[in-house]
């Protein structure tokens, strides 16, 4: 391994074109540049100084997150944050160590992936605790602002204690369902994780070894791309003084097609994140856009009147939002569903198979199925491979695990929440998995959580059930928090789970980082919650400085909840059927036609997520496909060795900017001006206005 | 001549990388590409169909111009667009012609160089004739509009028989004044000319003959930027609906630095501009900038109420708008004067010299004094500059010609114009040259051409003289026209011998085909503008479709203009003659200290631009100087290869979607968004407003 190491620094001493061949091989791998660099034992990677920065930097980010959904309710990703400040808490650390000659232990990627898996944990829990959503949409102040069940059988309101052991009876669950999910999205789905592959990208940027030339020649494009990235969110930024401000607002195709959410929102996240997913799930996405915003929205908005009250506001369920939520719902719950089905079928097949053949005690667990290397994969894919699949956490861990916690909280649920039975909590356990496998798949090919529409099913369903008049607003609400937890803990950890693998980090040590992030989280949220409760007593007040604007919007979904299905706007159910079939009947075909043919078929899933979400992505993603298209065209070995740096430059500066982004918002610096869109006639009456 | 072309051929069919050497000569070398192609007499390069051509173009650019200058009066400049669609008009004609058999002689760069002058000087015409400006200012229709100086002896209306009489005696004196400024401009001071540059760029890869590998890279370079910028044009089109709409009027820098001018403005032309001009000029352009709209104006606009009444409209000339107008005015004239002294003491000390020496009966002119190309010239000057000093225009044709018409001219002039008086003629062909001298240098440096500041200077000073009793106002009109002509003509012109000193077009072939335009342009201009004058009765009246602004405009500050300098604020004058002396000063000290150290010195001329028209452009130039900059940071070859064509096809894209843009205008199609900025607390009131 040495002798290897010693020879690519003395071959990238020589000419530039010398070494061709050396350097095409370096290329394609990462991993051949850390050869040399010791992979530390997955207990060496969790070290008290890891959890010492992510306990501070979950505080952080907690009362980032907390604040964001307490004053807009939108909520950005932090992974990148996580791993860079994590580097850079943990660099300063121990280079202060270093000169003073007490280090002991060097700080390895792995553990800053530990840090970066922890961290997201932690303030995971601050979104996934809807203390901006459905947790505060339960209290007095939220009810009161409602007209219809504002009963005190309707009213939960918050306290120190049930949350906290609220948090802890259901955050833990997805935690479990991940274990198995990790081996079939990572290594057999091979899916992408764009944000996680982008992270890894960063992470392995910052321990490159020294004399690595391409690697370095990665690095800088990688930093030139952060650079741009992140001064290109910052100009933004100054633009953004008001709603539909700024280049996020662009109509770059008109503004027709603006308010179909065609538009090209100048987001660099996304054309990374476009760079990095593969063609086919960029077309998807698009197809799905003009299939949904081109035609399906604008025909049932015609219908407007017979299908749907004409007066209900556009972001009602009751009208076309309810169309654009359970369609999307349908398409990707048939897709999971079939993807779920089809990997549980060949487990059992495997297990049987396994079975029959050598009569072993120990049946192999799932995510430990003996599939060694392919010797057709890379070298960068067989050692990742090897190394995450060295570290097995035991499937009847993940097993024990979620069922045991499943018990308990089925016991304790009720009796915090009342109006839950334990007969909803068991609905919703048998089937989140489902759901996290939905969510996590989804998440692998586009970047996109949609935990929060999960979140809406299960108001739907369970409010429903419980009924109106058994306090089923709160239960559903309830049900709302517990399956946010499992799908957003499910899609966020198998995203680090990504960057481990990238990473070389241990299974092992990244779940036991994970358990203990969240565990923190659980802790550190409530309280840091309690401390905006109290310092402002008019918190949840429209129109105040904290106004959590989505507690509303959930409590109201899940008034409309109660009645059920049966509250859904005409037809609607029907849509759902149709696109819930067709989404598993394009899956069949796919695996019918075989591999060739099935890189021309769009993925139902992909497909689905800019029903709900609008096109503006996926018109960014493509761009990015573009872009690496082109560049492909022009100069393939450039393009293979480049184009990951790049995406991942273009998306973690961006990630970044969320930052110090966050912390002017928190300081209440604003930006100075508004780049607004007109149309003519618009530009003529405000011009009018303004000169008057 | 034939082997060489031969053995270019022959290398740049071998390996890329083989022809290095021949490459790198061939880099810096048009000239060389073009060395098979027999550059044609000059009497060949004027041909019947040029002048078809020419004509067509010349009536369609007189429709624009003066559709445009009587509707918003912002005239952009049409260089490109002629030598482009030159090109295609007579190449679809040849290529006619060629497949029926008869075609006789080819269709050469020369004689697309000839196209291009002859059009320019047309639709130059259609500017300096002032049918959106001062000479509609005489109508009656303008001074009806006006509360002062509207009695009769004021007032000339337009009439077709006295325009053209006008236009013919004005309009060829420019041209005469600009003979012996060709060759001191373009060889001995080299100046830039940016638009003739990109011009000559765009023609000479039109016509680049087969089978030159680099050549054929830099026209498509040229191409590629040409598209991009054509294409940005017309994106930046849709959101310009309304005033300060757009990219144009993006405040990049915050909204106050916007307010003072300081803002990149997306212009592809002007970094095109940047990339061509020298560092020191965009240097020179950022410091007058900031000395000025940075520094002067916010301190005087301080003053207000003191050194000029406050209640003085922005644009007035007896306000802040005066301290622009004349310190500029005052800055140029100062650097044109020393110039001007410079070459023409020069002059008369060759020419002793020469008196001295050899008692040769004729006295060389000026344009011609035997300066055979050094031999530490590029290929490209060596050949260029022997063609361009090989068919001479004797200086006593220029002399001849300009005092011949002046004395014409001052004997027809107070006939048309009772109330303007021979001396004042005189006067103004005194100093004209002077100031046409400070506008074709001042256009070389920067591309700027300030043809109307000159006017303005003539409107206060003739006007003044003639007194407001004596018909001030409509005397300092007419100066203004015949001050016009000339500074502008000279500026176009000028550019114009740039272009045909790089497509080898022979200077006397361009002067006749300038005469013929010229001519052809005092014509149709005069008949065209009829034609709106009678089609529509409300021409010029406020609100109307052709409210022709700029004729008031010029009205009020000849109504001004008849109080003499004493109608300038206070302290004006102080400032235009410290500036002036300033300006004398800095040139020197630039002479003194050597050219090493001069580099470093900015040029007052350039600096003296921005203070009458803002920071952006300046901003515009200074981007296209760092990239080229950084550009020759990272592979100077490919930089100094690729450079001028990028920045040509930056300025031609952005120079034909005029075209486009304009034709737009003139059918009535308008832009659907319009892209506005405002300030925060402006957009809430906005957004307030449009919701109500």
């Amino acid at each position: 391994m040495d002798s290897r190491s010693n020879s690519v620094n003395r071959n990238t001493k020589k000419n530039d074109d010398d070494d061709i061949t050396q350097r095409e091989e370096a290329l394609y791998s990462v991993e051949r540049i850390f050869e040399s660099k010791e992979v530390p034992s997955w207990q060496n990677q969790l070290t008290l100084r890891a959890f010492c920065v992510s306990f501070i930097l979950g505080i952080l980010f907690t009362f980032i997150v907390l604040k964001l959904s307490l004053t807009t309710g939108i909520i950005p990703s932090l992974n990148v944050s996580a791993g860079l400040l994590g580097f850079f808490f943990l660099k300063t650390w121990t280079k202060l160590l270093e000169k003073s000659g007490i280090l002991k232990q060097p700080f390895t990627r792995q553990e800053n992936t530990v840090i970066q898996t922890c961290v997201v944990a932690t303030s995971g829990i601050a979104f996934s605790g809807g203390f901006g959503s459905y947790l505060f949409a339960m209290s007095e102040v939220a009810a009161k602002q409602s007209t219809e069940a504002n009963n005190a059988f309707n009213i939960k309101n918050p306290s120190l204690g049930w949350m906290i052991g609220f948090l802890f009876v259901v955050s833990f669950l997805g935690l479990f369902s991940v274990v198995p999910l990790r081996k079939i999205m990572i290594i057999d789905f091979k899916l992408t994780y764009p944000s996680g592959t982008a992270t890894a990208h960063l992470i392995n940027s910052f321990h490159t070894p020294q004399g690595a030339k391409l690697a370095k020649k990665q690095v800088k494009a990688l930093a030139k791309f952060f650079s741009f990235s992140f001064l290109w969110g910052f100009f933004q930024w100054f633009f953004t003084a008001g709603d539909d401000c700024g280049f996020a607002s662009f109509p770059t195709f008109g503004l027709k097609a603006y308010e179909n959410k065609f538009y090209f929102d100048f987001s660099a996240t996304y054309v990374g994140v476009g760079m990095i997913c593969p063609y086919l799930i960029n077309i998807s996405l698009l197809l799905g856009s003009i299939l949904s915003w081109g035609i399906m929205w604008p025909l049932i908005q015609d219908r407007k009147g017979h299908w749907f009250p004409a007066d209900e506001s556009p972001s009602s369920l009751h009208g076309l939002q309810g169309y654009k939520v359970f369609i999307a719902i349908a398409m990707i719950l048939g897709d999971g569903l079939y993807n779920f089905c089809k990997v549980f079928g060949r487990t059992l097949y495997g297990l049987y198979l396994q079975f029959c053949s050598k009569d072993e005690g120990a049946v192999l667990p799932v995510g430990a199925r003996p599939s060694p290397p392919e010797p057709s994969m890379s070298f960068d894919d067989q050692r990742r491979t090897t190394l995450f699949l060295k570290d097995q956490i035991p499937i009847w861990v993940s097993i024990v695990g979620y069922v045991g916690i499943a018990i308990v909280s089925t016991i304790t649920l009720p009796h915090i929440f009342h109006q839950l039975k334990w007969y909803h909590i068991i609905v919703i356990y048998v089937f989140a998995p489902v759901l996290a496998f939905c969510n996590a798949y989804g998440c692998g090919l586009t970047d996109w959580s949609l935990a929060s529409t999960y979140g809406k099913l299960a108001i739907f369903t369970i409010g429903a059930w419980a009924g109106a008049s058994h306090g089923g607003v709160l239960a559903g609400l309830a049900a709302c928090g517990v399956m946010m937890n499992i799908v957003s803990t499910a899609s966020d950890l198998t995203q680090d789970f990504k960057t481990g693998y990238m990473t070389l980090a241990s299974p092992r040590s990244m779940f036991i980082s994970q358990i203990i992030g969240t565990a923190m989280g659980c802790l550190i949220s409530p309280c840091v919650f309690w401390l905006f409760y109290k310092a402002f007593p008019d918190l949840g007040t429209q129109g105040s400085a904290y106004p959590a604007p989505y507690a509303l919007v959930y409590r109201n979904m899940s008034i409309i909840g109660v009645e059920g299905f049966s509250a859904l706007p005409k037809n609607c159910l029907t849509l759902c059927y149709v696109f819930f079939i067709g989404a598993i009947v394009i899956n069949g075909i796919r695996d019918l036609v075989g591999k060739n043919k099935a890189k021309y078929i769009p993925l139902p899933m992909a497909m689905a997520i800019p029903f709900y979400l609008g096109s503006y992505f996926a018109i960014d993603m493509c761009l990015g496909s573009l872009i690496l298209f082109v560049w492909t065209k022009i100069n393939k070995a450039k393009a293979d060795a480049f184009g990951p740096a790049v995406a991942s430059g273009l998306i973690c500066g961006d990630g970044i900017w969320i930052l110090p982004n966050s912390i002017l918002a928190l300081v209440g610096v604003k930006p100075p001006i508004c780049m607004k869109f007109l149309s003519r006639n618009a530009n003529t009456r405000v011009d009018g206005f303004l000169n008057s």
